[in-house]
Parts: C-alpha cells; structure tokens; sequence
C-alpha cells in the first residue's frame, strides 16, 4: 500500500537522539550482541513479504539457518568443551534479535542450537562433546523430540521406551502405540538427521524415568534410517518455515553411548547410576536446565510484539480518518483516544518487557554459567522463566492482533507482515510449555517458598512478612535506600498514582494476598478424607491469576530497576511515565480485584482509568519516538504500507 | 491427528435427543432454510484442509461459488421484479449456514450477492432489473467498490469522482489520486466482471454526494476494459479464496443510466433529482439500505465461533493431560475448571447470539419487505445490526484463539482447521464497518433518542423512566407480564444472581447509567468557545463502553425471548441455565464497573465469580450435547483429529 494521503504529516516527528538514548537505555548486559545484530541487519535475511508454500519456505528457512551460523550468534550458546564461547546470555539475546525478522527462521535456529544443541550441551557427557563443531556450524541439523501425541505438559508420562540391551550393548528405542508417535517436532520432517529423543529408560527391566538419547533419523543421502518412520504435520497456522513433523520408533538400536547421561548413565557393566537420587527429583532437574528454550520463546515474543507496535504505531501517524468538528482537517488515527487505549499502554508494556527479559537473562547467565549446580538458584530461574513466557505470549497474542486491527484492512495484507507475526507467534503459548500449565507450575513453586518461609505465622504476620520482604528487595534493587522509611511509615496511606512505590505497595499486596488465600485453600488438599483433586481444580483460577500476579510484580521491578540504569535524562524522564502507564494499565486490568478487596474505593478506581488515558494522551506525541526507541533494524520490519517493495 | 489415547473414552456422552430439541429450538424463524442447507451438508463442498496457495483456493472458490447458485439461496435475496423470490430473511440465514463450511465461499457469496448484488437491488431501478437474472445464475461476477486506500470508515469522503458528461450522455469516472484507489475489492483482482462504484457524483459542476455507478471493469476475455487498472492485494492474512484487488479508473465512460438512481438520478434531460432533499439524510439512507452486509457477517462469525467451540470441546472430552492426585486416571481436559473456563461461557454466549441473530434478521426482514421505507424502523435495524457485528466479530476473534490455545499443537495444524478459521475471521472486525467505529454510530444513535425522549427530565428521573422502559420491553417479549409488578418492587433489592430479572436490572442498569453520563458529558461540546473535538474524543472511551452494554441488554432480551419459544421441556431447562452463565459471565467481566457505581458489594462480586464457577461445572456433563445442538453439519465441521482425512 502507499501512503494513504501523501498530503497529510505528522506532527510528531520522531526525536532520533532520544530514540538512541531509549535503545542505550535498554540495551541490557549483553547490549554488544544487541549492537552486533543490528548492524547485520543490511545484510540480514529479510523476511518474505509474500506468501510462500510450504516448501518454498522450507527452503528460504534452511538457507536463512546458514547464514544464522555465519553470524557466530550459535557459538555463543555452547561451552568451550564443545567448541563454543559460553557467553549463554549474549546467545539468548542473540535469538531475540533475530526475532525482529522472521519468526520461522528464530524457531528453526531455536530448535536447532537452542533445544537440540542445549540437551547434547546440559544433559550429555564429555563422550558427545565431539558433537559440537557439527551442531555449532548446522552440518548436523536435529530435532528435539520430546512431546509425543498423546502427552505433551506432562512429560513424565512419556510412553516411549529405550530399554538397554545388554547382549549388544545398544539402547531399543521403541514407539510402542500410536499415542507414542513424536508429534510437532521442528525439523523432524524434512531437515533433521539427529533426534534428541526423550523416552522411558528402561535398565534390567527397572524404567529409570525420562531420559534423553541421541537417535539418527535420516542418512546422509536424506533418507529415514531403518526402523524410523518420519510424517509431516503439513501446513500449520504460522511458523510455514519449521518443517514440523512425527518420528515412529520400531525397536531403533543405537550404542549405549548415545545416552545423554549426565543425570542418568549406564556404566560399561550395563548399570545404572544417577548422582540423583530421588527419580522426580532427577527428571526436573534434567528439565530445568532446558530453561534457555523457554527464556529464548518469551524474548522471540517481546521482539514480535515491538515489530507490531511499530509499524501500527506509524501508520497511526500517517492514516486519518473523520475531519474534527468545524475544520477540514482529517485526524490522525493515533490522535483518537480509543486508538491511544490501543497502542500506548502496550508500547509501555513491551518496554517493561524488555528490561524484564534483560534480568531473567542475566540470571539465566549466572546460574548456567557457574560451576556446580545452585538448586535454589536454579528454581527461582524456572519460575521466572516459566511466568515470563506465559505473561511476554499471551501480550504477544493480544497485541499484534490489536496491531492488526488498528491497521484495518492494510493490516490483513501478507504484505504489511503483521498477520505473518500474528500467525507465527500464535503457538508460542502452546510450545516450550502450555501458558496455562506454566503459569500454575509457578504458582505451586511460588507456595512452597511460601509454606516453608510462613509456616509458623498467622496470617497477619504473613502478609506483613511478605510485604516487607518484597519491599526490601525493590528498594535493595532500585538502591533507592532513603525510601525504605518512607516506605514504611505510609505503608497504609493512598498515595497518588503515580508515586512509584504506591505501585510497588499495590502490585505487591495483590500477589501476597492472593498467594496467602491460596496457601489457606489447598492446605485441605492433603488431608485424610479429601478429595485432593477436587480441591486443587477448584482453586485453579486462583492459582492462575496469582501466578501473573507475580510476574505483574516481578516485571514492574525491573522496569524500576532499569530506569535506575539509564544514563540520559531525557530518555530516564520518558521512561518514568512509561513506567507509569504501564503500572497504572496493569492496575486498572485488575481494579475489579483491588475493590473486591477493599484496596480501592470506586472513587479512587475511576481516578485510575482518568489517569490512564492522561498519561495515553501525555505521550502520544512520543509515539514515534518510543518505537523507533526499540532499535528494530528497517530492513527487518519495512512492510509496503512503509513503502518497501515486496520481495 | 489420530485419537489421542484410544483408551479414554468420555464418561460424558451427547444426547441426541436433547441436541435436536437444542437445534429445533434455536432455528428461528428461517429454520427451513437451515433445515434445508443442512440436508445438503454431504453434498457441499468440504472446506479444504491443506494449505491451498492463492490461485489454487481461488479455483476452489469460483468452482464452489457456482454449487452455491444451485443450492437455490442466492434468488431468495431478490425481489422478484429481478427474479429473486423476496425472501430476505430467509437468504441471510443461508448465508450464515454457510459459514459453518468454507469462509472464503462465505465472503466471497456475500461479496457478490449480497454486496454487489444488493447495491443493484437496494439502489437500482427498474432499469436495471434486467440484471438480476445473471447476478442471480452467478454468470455476471461483481464486486462492490467502495473502500478507498485514503478513506474506510469514512465513506462520505472518498475521492473516486463520477461526473455528468451531457455531450455524450455519460459518466465519466475517475480517480483523482492515488489515496482515491478503491482497495481491498473482493472479487476485483481475478474474477468480478462489473463493479458497483461508490464515487462523488457531480452534475453541472455541483457535487451531489457519494453515489453509485455499475462499471464494467472486465470484457467477457477476462481483460481490463479501457481506462481501468487492476491490482492484486495479493495474499492475506485469511481469505485466501477470495481474489481482493484494487481498480484505478482513468476517466472511465459508461451510460448514464448505470447509476443507481433510486436515491439520486440524473433525468434525460441531464438534471439531477433526488426524492430525500438533504444531502446528508440521502447519503445516508443509500448506506442504510445495505444494512444486510453487516448483518451476513454477524451471521458468518458467529457460525465461525460455533464451529471452533465445537472442535474445541470435543477434542476436550477426547484429550487427557496428567492424572488425578493418588490415582492411575488421566483427566480429561473438560474436567479441569481453567479449561471449563475457557469453553463454557463462550458456548453459553454463542447460544445467545444465535437467538439475538435470529431476532436482527426478522427485524430485517420485515424493515427490507415493508412497501414503503419506516425510517424509524430502519434506523433502530442500522443500530442494531452495526451492534451485533461488532459484538460478534469481537467474540468470534477472541473465541477463536482460546479454542486454539485449548487444542494446543493439534489446534495449530491446518488440517484441525481452528487456525483457519482464526485467519478468515480475523478481517471480519474491519470489513462492513471498523467495530470501534461502529460502537460510536451505536451510541451515537442511542444518545439522539435519549435526548429526544428525556430533554426536560432531570437526571433521576431520567433513570428511572430509562429502567421502566427497558423492563416494560423485556416484560412484553417474555410474555411474563405476571412478574411485572414484582420487577419494580424489588428494583432496588438484590435478588440472587440466577432470579432472570435481577439479571436484565443489572444489566439495564449499566447501560441507561452510562447513557446518561455521557449525554451529560457531551452536552457541552455543542456549546460556544469549547472545543467539540477534544471534549468528543475524551469520551470516546465512554461512548464505546455505552454501545457494548446496550448490545450485551439487547442480547440478553434475545435469549430471554427466544427460551420462551422453546418447545422441549429439557431444552428449555438447559437454555435456562445457558442462559444464566451468559448473563453472569458478562456480568462478572464488568464487575468493576459495577463496583465503582456501587451495584455490587465486594462480597456479592465475589460470589458472581463464584457462581459462574459453579455453572460451568453443573453444565459441563452437557458440553457435548451442547455443541451438538449447534447442529453444524458433520462434513464441513470435520478435521483430522476427529478422524477425517485431509481433502
């Protein structure tokens, strides 16, 4: 589409030095890589604006895959052992970038490097180290065939089986129905030659639990190794490029060695031995250290959000729509409020994001990075990692189908990409962990800290127990020490809106309510006479919301703790009321919870939704300025309606 | 996607008996044609389950297009001066059984006979009755040539100029720029052979407002006619079957008599008449006449809905994930209450809609069939209709996505066809209308009878006569005329929230409260020296919320009514209880506001939740027999999960 009306400007232009100061602002630990990335970006893939078939973009997608290797980006992400540099947070951030282009190519890449490459890197044994070269430079292209079409969340009931032949030394991998037929596996349908399987292991007639083994599917030439019966899932609704497909086993033997042993081996006297004890114990652990596949999901989400926001951002400056009364003057979209409800709370949103997924890659970084393994450490990443994939993909969801409608009908052309990105992210919230089983998996984790801490307390001293606690991180992160008194002392007093920590007092008294309130419902659960399930599925919503309760929490302190970080005082400025937008929109999505409890009256809850929209019309003429502040390369995101030609 | 696990079977299974007596009572008055088109089921044409590339579904589409003109549908929506048969309503609910198959045959028919079709019939005269013959058998192609690149929503502006030559007798119509491009044309890119043009019609060098005028735009070869330029939008976010293009007209001459003169001509003797003098009043009563466009896409999305909550809630009774605590049993998806959640209330709304669909498209009959135009009744069907399609393509959207979410990777594979219906819908929010424009016409329209009716009343006597007048609709629809008396004594009372006219209070409530405000709030825009736009827009947020609670009370009344007609004692008995978790469901999402306005106490709030809670359960053994009742054919609802085989 050209320009609607070539006659009609902006007046908003955007402002580029703060728009640099905003990228400054939030480029995070491993900003170099950011900076790496988008200087490629001339040279980058661009993603097809038009639609390919299936195979066509089977094939863009594999050679994209090359040029992806070329980056260096994939040596990152693997330790030195293997040939890599072990600079995992610069790799995750890596990924997001390439986010900013096309989605299919930033799955397939994920797949690859990120969950093939990261099970042979964290769950296998100096023995599969010789591997590395080959998956770092994509020779050996795999697939990570862990769901199966009967079990996708619940891995633990897997129903494939490698049970250990003594009498050849091999592992049988075997599909022993048809609900345990590998199903949705990237790469499994036309590229991968090597599947990370995940099956029952089964030792001298014992089953150890799940495990992973290294299983070639395909020859050299391509072709299926015997006994490996490989389907295509055929067309999806997005993701064209990712060659989903289904793996069969029939009693496939590989050597022994193939095992990815790290927390489960069979020595060479045909035994088993785990340094893990405790069989559940070991499968979460062999789980948790996959985290980077979720972390790198949430990022690939954030940057597709931002791809979104930018372009119905500036064709919201360029398209009118009605003159105002009494003028001939045709309104710019974004001058409407309903359109400024649209884009500016989730502009203010992505940008808590980002800062958000700045922190949980640097502690992903830290925790993969040390030597031996810190198990709390370890958890709180999971947790982390869980509520912010649920959280940055249902916002994903949401928002680039806003997008889209906020473009109208040049929003549903291929062309203007933003049904390519809608239709792409679509199964984020499905793949690397259904959201609504995550979201519950950190709210379980989130009551076991919380039973263990709270245990001997009545509920009061809980709720002020948490809330200090929370509080004291916040300050302890935003160094903003001074406050702690202050803090204190007008603990029980409604400060304006606005005031930062009167956000921090409301996010956090909602999570700890809630959490407390669910600790107080299933405490029954367990009791002689109850029936468990039936009290656990009753409280399920509530599980759920105080799940995003937490990571609402969780995000705001680090938008707080980013804005600490920012150098230029403009850019800090702007992103205060961003911060506030973004506080402010989030309350008022729950202020039905705030006066349910009490937490608000209905006068002060109507003066949140003034708030909001005066804080939508204060920065719309900075709308231009905050996308063009997300440092999206043009030559990822041009679309036609910016006037970039299809190719 | 075969079985899951062919070892679960559902302890849940429909009952056949009460799925009919579901379907008998929702079919409305048009219930033959449903009938009819049902019984064709086997013998339409499948919707494709692969990923068809452009061409090829554009194939699909004319191919199946010329099985629709069999089916006998198309001549019921013409009068029979053209050879129609005059059944209106009947026509529309034919279109919308379509819906449940392929949507691209849905729009594309709609495209053609409903929109170009329709304009030639509700803006033509009698000389131009000699067309309906080949409009009617399919062999003229057209399309309907309105939306401009620059303008949409906007159709008073557009730029496309249709001027008077006397010399020749002709029009000349032309596009001034290229913001004038009409854009998004279905049918335009490939197959239409004439355009019904919307453009500014001048005569003797005075403009005489948008008007329409046939233009052929192909020869019988299928190439350009002099002067016009055709334009490909190329591929889509949906929709692939239908050929959206963009025509450009270099000074085009056609006879003046293919203007469509009913509401404007120009006489032999080259001078212009219009039987409605203001201008105004004539534009927009041309616009009204084709009020069955938005009408057939209310229609199409709600089949679109239906069909994916009943893919949906099968693959739920079907699909087990993780066992119950201390047993060997997997759940079932459906018994989880996150899950119930997310189906339960949408089926309950989906049932709602369907009576407030049938209730609009008896309106419609009646106002379209009247000798003479009601302008009263026509105005009220506008509102109405630019409502429901709104609400019903919002919901279509929203309910789409949930389903594909609660059909994890299976719901992303285009042979399980939610993603498909997820991509057609998606324009649905745009096309006949930007839904948040058209909530503005709603409340708009709302707010000039208000002010009509209630001028000299103060506020609370405005209140009260807006809540009587509303309880006296219901009363007389519901035919409960016993109960009147005691609705107003115990007005101010609560009643529990399942007592149905606690129900319609609540939601009456809103809806005048909020009228009111905003008739207060924009009172002061007309007055001297303020600035009509900023106090307009500022309301902007207000008058969408208004036109949402006025189509939720209206889609109530429906369902209220519409359980009055059902004859089986246990339908009935179930559409009571759907019925009540429609009503709360929608109530709970906008608790907050009750809370704020101090309708609901926090504790009774909460209790909402709860009780929503408590429905979903009590009507989840029911689920199936629920979406049986939907009674969409099993051919065009089939996908690879339940068993079908991909086309």
């Amino acid at each position: 589409m050209t320009e609607p009306d070539a006659a009609v400007t902006s007046d908003h232009p955007a402002d580029p030095r703060l728009a640099q100061a905003l990228i400054d602002a939030t480029a995070g630990r491993f900003g170099n890589t950011r900076s790496k990335l988008r200087a490629l970006g001339d040279e980058a893939p661009r993603p097809p604006r038009t639609a390919l078939g299936v195979e066509a973009y089977r094939d863009w997608t594999d050679e994209a895959m090359q040029w992806v290797a070329g980056t260096g980006v994939p040596a990152l992400g693997f330790p030195p052992e293997m040939g890599g540099t072990g600079d995992y947070g610069a790799a995750v951030t890596g990924f997001e970038m390439l986010g900013h282009g096309d989605l299919s190519l930033t799955v397939k890449a994920g797949v690859h490097w990120g969950l093939f490459g990261g099970a042979v890197a964290n769950l296998g044994t100096e023995r599969h180290h010789h591997l590395g070269r080959a998956i770092i430079d994509g020779s050996l292209p795999g697939c990570f065939a862990m769901t199966e079409t009967g079990h996708g969340s619940d891995v633990q009931s897997l129903l494939t089986t490698a049970t250990y032949d003594p009498a050849t030394d091999e592992l049988v991998v075997h599909s022993p129905s048809p609900a345990a037929r590998k199903d949705y596996i990237g790469g499994a349908a036309r590229s991968a030659r090597m599947a990370a399987v995940f099956a029952q292991l089964v030792v001298d007639g014992e089953s150890e639990g799940v495990h992973c083994v290294l299983v070639p599917i395909r020859d050299e030439n391509g072709e299926p190794m015997p006994g490996v019966t490989i389907g295509d899932c055929g067309a999806k609704g997005g993701l064209t490029g990712v060659d989903n497909g289904r793996l069969m086993f029939d009693e496939v033997r590989v050597p022994r060695t193939n095992l990815l042993g790290r927390y489960g081996d069979i020595d060479d006297q045909g035994r088993y031995h785990s340094p893990i004890e405790s069989r559940g114990r070991r499968f979460f652990t062999m789980l948790g250290t996959l985290v980077r596949g979720r972390i790198s999901v949430a990022g690939g989400a954030n940057a597709a959000s931002r791809s979104a926001l930018e372009i119905a951002t500036k064709y919201a400056e360029q398209r009118t729509q009605f003159t105002a009364p009494g003028t001939d003057t045709e309104v710019a979209l974004l001058d409407y409020r309903t359109h400024q409800r649209k884009l500016l709370p989730r502009i203010a949103t992505a940008y808590a994001l980002i800062f958000a997924q700045n922190d949980l890659v640097s502690m992903m970084h830290d925790v993969q990075s040390a030597t031996g393994l810190d198990e709390a450490a370890q958890r709180e990443l999971e947790t982390m990692a869980a509520g912010i994939k649920a959280y940055a993909t249902d916002f994903a969801t949401e928002t680039i189908q806003v997008c889209r409608e906020a473009c109208g009908g040049a929003g549903y052309l291929t062309a203007n990409r933003l049904v390519v990105l809608r239709a792409d992210t679509d199964v984020f919230t499905t793949f690397e962990g259904d959201n609504t089983v995550l979201l519950q998996l950190v709210a379980k984790s989130l009551l076991t800290n919380f039973q263990r801490s709270f245990g001997a307390m009545d509920t009061i001293e809980m709720v002020r127990f948490g809330s200090r606690t929370v509080a004291d991180q916040v300050v302890e992160r935003t160094s903003v020490r001074g406050l702690v008194q202050r803090f204190r002392d007008v603990w029980s007093d409604a400060l304006p809106f606005t005031d930062r920590l009167e956000q921090v007092r409301l996010f956090t008294d909602r999570e700890t309510h809630m959490l407390e309130g669910l600790a107080r419902r299933l405490r029954r659960a367990g009791d002689p006479g109850e029936d468990a399930f039936a009290i656990a599925n009753s409280a399920q919503d509530h599980l759920v919301a105080t799940a995003v309760a937490h990571v609402e929490r969780n995000v705001l302190e680090s938008f707080i703790a980013g804005i600490e970080g920012a150098a230029d005082a403009d850019a800090r400025h702007l992103l205060e009321r961003l911060c506030d937008l973004f506080a402010l929109s989030t309350l008022e999505k729950h202020r039905a919870w705030y006066l349910e409890h009490d937490r608000l009256t209905p006068d002060r809850s109507k003066a949140l939704t003034a708030t909001v929209n005066q804080l939508c019309a204060e920065l719309r003429p900075q709308a231009r300025t905050l996308v063009e502040g997300f440092g999206i390369p043009n030559r990822w995101l041009a679309t036609e309606m910016m006037g970039a030609e299809a190719v």
